[in-house]
């Protein structure tokens, strides 16, 4: 196994936690391999092993930035125990409708159709610094958006850091400006 | 202020947290006050205060059980930071259409209407002991359906922890049978 995740955590707990990782195909559309990380955070050691693997593999160290964002709902499951251990706040980028006024939202391009993200104004401090965290990264669309929030939040993005990355669709080059982590990258190099 | 959450971090701690829980009247209908854990949250101060507070008010302790169960999408920011400290692997209770097949489904009533909240099958080992957490408890509906999945995964609830629990709504009745423990209750008693 050649990734990241081996020289984050080893080989044997590499093996354990890919082990724990599901893939369901045809879900939730047809033709897609949906990445399921449920199986892996009920699993103790499992989740262990992904927030130690997170923590070595920071694109920025902790006292470069803030705060952790994290997207609903998979990135709440990385990016909240990641600011708690690194003793940092948490932002919440909510899918819409969810926070109470006055919120900021960003649009961004799904497939099929348009979706939304927003955050709290006023939440925190101008001039912040921010690492946006979450389980997935494929086109980079929800992690462009939660960027541009972070912006209008008059605050800084330092880095992106995620658990899985889909090659080929475009995540890296729309996220370039800003360093990039990913622990584990599909489809895998031979 | 007279609430568990003075004796659990002391009443320095207490009103520093207190004073980041944000309420927000007619959110998300009329004549509701929405509490909004989101700005504290995002306060690592107050963040680890809570997280603190919930650890010390468990109703029962590490050892006695396996899981935390939390609810999407707010008790996951309360429970997965609460499993990666107590060692504990993470149950997601996710809306309806979220999570890979198979799945089971629970029902419960809204005040207009029914919802549901799933859980993946075979997620855990069959005679687990589970708490369950969540940063809100009002009817205690969704609780209620989520203790009815860990039954139906073949696993025990050991009990209930919350951080706000809103009186007169009937939770307690609800969840009568397993220990329940809450960190701030409103209505304030006087």
């Amino acid at each position: 196994m050649d990734q990241p995740l081996v020289k984050a955590v080893g080989e044997e707990n590499a093996r354990y936690l890919m082990g724990k990782l599901r893939s369901t195909e045809g879900f939730p559309r047809p033709r897609v391999i949906f990445r399921d990380i449920m199986p892996l955070i009920a699993d103790a050691k499992a989740y262990r092993i992904l927030l130690d693997g997170l923590v070595s593999i920071l694109p920025a160290p902790p006292s470069d930035f803030d705060y952790i964002g994290g997207l609903e709902a998979r990135g709440f499951l990385i990016g909240a125990p990641l600011a708690d251990r690194l003793g940092k706040g948490f932002i919440a980028f909510r899918k819409n409708g969810k926070l109470p006024p006055p919120v900021l939202r960003e649009d961004y391009q799904l497939e099929y159709g348009v979706s939304s993200v927003e955050v709290e104004k006023n939440l925190i401090k101008p001039d912040s610094k921010v690492l946006i965290v979450d389980d997935l990264m494929a086109t980079g669309g929800t992690a462009v958006a939660a960027a541009r929030l972070v912006k209008r939040l008059r605050a800084r993005v330092v880095g992106f850091c995620f658990f899985i990355e889909l090659k080929g669709q475009g995540g890296r080059e729309r996220l370039a400006g800003s360093p990039v982590s990913t622990l584990i990258q599909f489809p895998e190099k031979a």
